[in-house]
């Protein structure tokens, strides 16, 4: 059994974006090499999700709004976790979207369908944070 | 190490439907030859999901209205990702129901709860889509 | 290949809560003996999560609030599943906040980021339920 472990690193200069990390997915996966097996990627941070969905700017557009609709930045002085921070709604944003996704790996490539894309959503941006990537197989 | 892969292939004639998808994962298990390991099974659409919960049909029309009430359908021009299309609430729908599932196998079987079902959620049907089965152990 | 299984066991007294099970998942990966692979964590119960997130009394009591809105527990009449059961928002509750985590483990120690705990979130509790951690790697 091989394992591989990198991490990725991002400073999002806005609260909120959503960046494209299929390519540096794959590359790990190459660097890895794995031919059969599993990648684990994840946030490392608790105010930010790894997901998979389409890389279209209207549906991430759509994501924003629907997201502050369900979880709401202002006021602040809704969540008692603002205590001295106002980060709450990005661990609400962040349950929905999801912490992590573990993508099959075969004949050394990510085994995704024709549209999946993986991305790094932050949520509370403007700092050093990372995802980790993690690959077992053979 | 033993690996397994394997497609299953929906065409919902409705644009929403659960279906138990158990049976034929715990297929591709005893398929696979895997005792003790991991299966992964995800949609490879972005307007499905795969995901654990109960196989109950009042259940089932529960999450139908909840998720029409937190990401609706209509109207489709409430959404910038409807240019061409009129799916973007299958794409927020599905984030919240997941887009895979992991599952032990424990003797050549899926560790599974008393009432855990797997089910596939297809939310943009009527066409032919796919979930994948991955499976790693020995 | 290794592998391990564990269970652990809750008996949460209210309806909901979270449980910090970080150190339970850390003692399952010392005894497994593995020292790098992925750990499972996941609810054997469909009316309850495994989650990563913070261990903040302000912010669990803003996700009990924020679940309680997005898919309320009264009136238990709202929901189909309700007949001789009052959990239909649990299920739905479970859906957000996820089924399952998947952790890496690196030199023998869960590869988390510097915030992130491990929680067991109860919504339909007063009754014995579990979780599985499956491990594998070498």
């Amino acid at each position: 059994m091989k394992t591989y472990r990198k991490e990725l690193w991002f400073n999002v200069p806005t609260r909120r974006a959503f960046v494209n990390i299929t390519r540096e997915v794959e590359k790990a996966v190459e660097e890895s090499g794995v031919k059969e097996g599993l990648v684990l990627c994840n946030a490392m941070h608790i105010t930010a999700s790894v997901f998979i969905n389409d890389d279209e700017p209207g549906l991430h557009h759509d994501y924003d709004d629907w997201l502050e609709k369900l979880a709401p930045h202002e006021p602040a002085s809704q969540y008692r976790h603002n205590v001295g921070e106002d980060n709450a709604d990005a661990h609400m944003k962040r349950q929905i979207m999801g912490r992590e996704v573990v993508v099959a790996i075969t004949k050394g490539k990510l085994d995704l369908g024709p549209w999946e894309q993986i991305f790094y959503g932050e949520f509370d941006g403007r700092r050093r944070k990372r995802a980790l990537i993690k690959i077992i197989g053979e």
